[in-house]
């Protein structure tokens, strides 16, 4: 069965909650700690304290996946994660592409874990001529005007946004024209793409919100 | 009636869903973006069709926080943003430090929005002594060893880690023996600490999952 094959035998998006794929995140981290400390399996209660989450909810995020469980015995740690990594379509490279060499955009070029998870950042792109034809952490950075080109040629599908707040939307325009078919924004402002190109925020303040909150309320009890 | 007066009338976090204050704070990116626009009513549709949820959604967050809408008229936008900003306590500074002056962590020491927001990071801490004394972005790098002291000092309340993986639970350490609420950890791995410290994570790996998985999907249709 290749690849593909398995693939489609799998559940199709629309049937899994979006907090069971960001819960999956968390428990694929926790599982690669797990290995690293030499850990070979685990049982769904010591595993869901480990991700914060509780124990039947663990069972049933992963359910959606298939049957992982091994009955009086628990789950083989390498086992799921290789199932999950699957699953998620996260087990081949994933090639990015960057928009905004600025400080922020700089940090996640050179942030290791980007390539440790397959997803290589291999286009810079910025719209400044100071900045243009500088090499950051070993990539060249290119003209936006030259994404379509780049896109095309490095089989790039997926872009970063890293712009300031007022250049993000223009970001988005090019990626999409260029043919990628997600953005992950980290810009603090809502972008406009067509319905087909996926788009996740990385919104720190929404965290940042909810400590101040948490924090207020416990400060008034 | 003080600000204290006002936030206990106002209901207690536990009832408030996790995933609601995580939409206010799109809701307020998004009635920000309109002031900026000159908008001074919207009513619900609108305002749920550039916040991606829909308006039913909208109504049911506000009124965990109180009536804003006026029937016919829709919602008055700046004096929404005051009422949300008041009531998840965002309408006041909060003292932040960064632990880890890395990439990273000199991105969100240059990063606006934060002092816009009113999360001033006014400590940087870092244990690497080519780093002490160094000044970045007009905020001088303290040994993280002298953490007790500057929070005591400065008031701060919340601490941001920006340290690599492997550094992240000392930081947090640091953090909860100096006293802090709350923390937000980019780096990507869990921490631990005593039940009653918030912690949010920044993960950025979850958001391209499921770009990943979005994207895999649709390419089997």
């Amino acid at each position: 069965m290749t690849g593909t094959e398995l693939m489609k035998s799998l559940p199709k998006s629309k049937h899994i909650p979006r907090a069971t794929i960001q819960r999956l995140a968390i428990y694929i981290q926790v599982l690669e700690t797990l290995v690293s400390e030499g850990v070979e399996v685990i049982s769904s209660d010591p595993l869901a304290k480990a991700c914060d989450v509780n124990a039947s909810q663990v069972r049933k995020d992963l359910a959606y996946f298939g049957e992982f469980g091994v009955r009086g015995v628990g789950y083989y740690v390498k086992s799921l994660i290789a199932s999950l990594t699957h699953a998620l379509g996260i087990d081949r490279e994933w090639r990015t592409a960057l928009v905004g060499v600025g400080n922020l955009g700089k940090a996640m070029l050179n942030h290791p874990e980007f390539r440790m998870r397959g997803f290589n950042i291999v286009g810079a792109f910025d719209c400044d001529p100071f900045k243009i034809g500088e090499t950051v952490h070993g990539l060249e950075v290119v003209c936006t005007r030259r994404m379509k080109e780049k896109v095309d040629e490095l089989g790039i599908e997926i872009g970063i946004i890293t712009t300031p707040t007022e250049r993000a939307q223009r970001a988005a325009q090019y990626l999409v024209d260029a043919g990628v078919k997600g953005i992950l924004n980290f810009a603090p402002t809502r972008i406009k793409v067509p319905e087909h190109i996926y788009v996740e925020y990385v919104d720190f303040f929404h965290h940042l919100y909810a400590l101040a909150f948490n924090i207020t309320q416990d400060d008034l009890k």
